[in-house]
């Protein structure tokens, strides 16, 4: 493990560390924001997953998230989207698959299924780190954004019991029925459809009901002025189940707001309670 | 003007603008965060000066100001850190002079005195044209950071009873004794050391005691671990001579937190407040 930067905010430390990944066979970054109480006693984590393009940083230069983080007593960790450092064939080329487009799966399809393991890093082996080098408890709660939206609700719904909560911003919550999903499953699951469902939040929260399994309530923000809304988001399609099935969620569409940080900050802190709630 | 966005935050506007400015010469950016308060009525204005290599973005993004902008009811205005658009020999190969760092000064040396007078745009042109243009008052509360500092300092202290207030995160308070001060001055100002006296905060605390001008409390966070403290910052000069004027300082010298974001971010609340309550 590598520190990369040590920055205080809001009396906390924000550390960006590099540390060889079992799951993705490479060097992963990942940020954790460690707030004042983790000097005196072992506090709860939230892990953040970021959209497309994005890095570790995203999340914590534009969320504006520490000072809440710094009163609740909540430790945030941001993974990367993706694999680095691997030069597939157009692995770099598009902004919505390859590098800095994990979609949190593990991959299936070749070259793809050699490194692109991220939903495995998220799930086991990053708390896993984390929880063995840092100040936390084991408690773990998840959220994210657009991709990492998806993240959160698949990571939450496919491990029951392992997550105390989960939200999610503006979630690709049906990706098998979407451009940005069919692009990225195709790529690193291949072709069969029916193996894609369990990936999709929509079709998990049905397969869950099926099961019995628990049902762990959602929280989703989603802005009525998100240019994804209509073509890639959809987010009538995870409402229409869970009601269908009894699945508990709070779908917020917020009038006037985009897919942008500007939009995260504005409700981040809701988020952070609601978490720091169901992890105390 | 053209709108180039606009992006619901915290309830208010954040919007971006391109305008043609006469100080100097050319189409200028600026960004006015507008609270939920000025759809019904007229709010004061808090001017924000960045530092150098900013846009007007960086603050935007990353200073987490807006929550509490909402909740008191304060536009902000964030200008860019020098004219665009020129291609002076030299003018974009330094962080630290010409493009992105303007240092508000009205150039006197050519070719920058043709366009770069930063300090009549920010100061004017600037807040007339957007009390002209949007639902705020003509109170004007000035801050910034690093450079912006430096600018906010002079604005305020060249220009007694047009601020309400001023305050500023990690300030070049003594511009004529620092590396970055030296070679900006040289080569927006010239040779002539007496000159650059007129734009140095430490230098007009003294003058202005001399004039016996009106004395604006000053309020400045420094971060102890910030790496430009020593070389460039250097706040003990403008403390030295407070104390010997007797001008009003409230100089926090603030443990662990660097240069970055991150330190203004934990404290811009705390500003705000101070502006908010100036302003009102």
């Amino acid at each position: 493990m590598e520190l990369l930067s040590s920055t205080k905010s809001f009396g906390g430390w924000l550390k960006r560390y590099k540390h060889e990944s079992v799951a993705v066979k490479g060097e992963m970054t990942f940020a954790i924001y460690l707030p004042p109480q983790a000097e005196t006693q072992s506090v709860p984590v939230l892990y953040w997953l970021s959209g497309l393009t994005c890095t570790d940083e995203n999340f914590t230069q534009k969320a504006g998230a520490f000072r809440k983080a710094a009163e609740l007593g909540l430790a945030i960790v941001c993974p990367d989207t993706s694999p680095r450092g691997t030069e597939y064939p157009g692995e770099h080329e598009s902004y919505d698959f390859g590098s800095g487009a994990g979609f949190y799966v593990n991959a299936t399809v070749a070259p793809y299924s050699n490194t692109y393991h991220m939903y495995d890093y998220v799930v086991q082996e990053l708390p896993n780190f984390v929880e063995s080098n840092f100040p936390v408890t084991d408690k773990r709660s998840i959220s994210g954004h657009s991709m990492g939206g998806h993240g959160a609700l698949i990571c939450a719904l496919k491990n029951p019991g392992v997550y105390q909560s989960v939200s999610a911003f503006s979630p690709i919550v049906n990706p098998t029925q979407c451009p940005w999903g069919e692009k990225a499953f195709t790529g690193y699951l291949g072709e069969d459809r029916a193996v894609w469902k369990e990936w999709d939040a929509t079709c998990l929260v049905e397969s869950n009901a099926d099961k019995g399994s628990e049902r762990l309530p959602l929280l989703i923000d989603q802005g009525e002025a998100d240019n994804f809304l209509v073509e890639q988001l959809k987010p009538e399609a995870l409402e229409a189940v869970c009601e269908k099935v009894g699945h508990p969620l709070t779908l917020r569409r917020q009038p006037g707001y985009d897919h942008s940080y500007f939009f995260i900050a504005s409700f981040i802190d809701e988020h952070l309670a609601f978490h720091a709630k169901a992890l105390s």
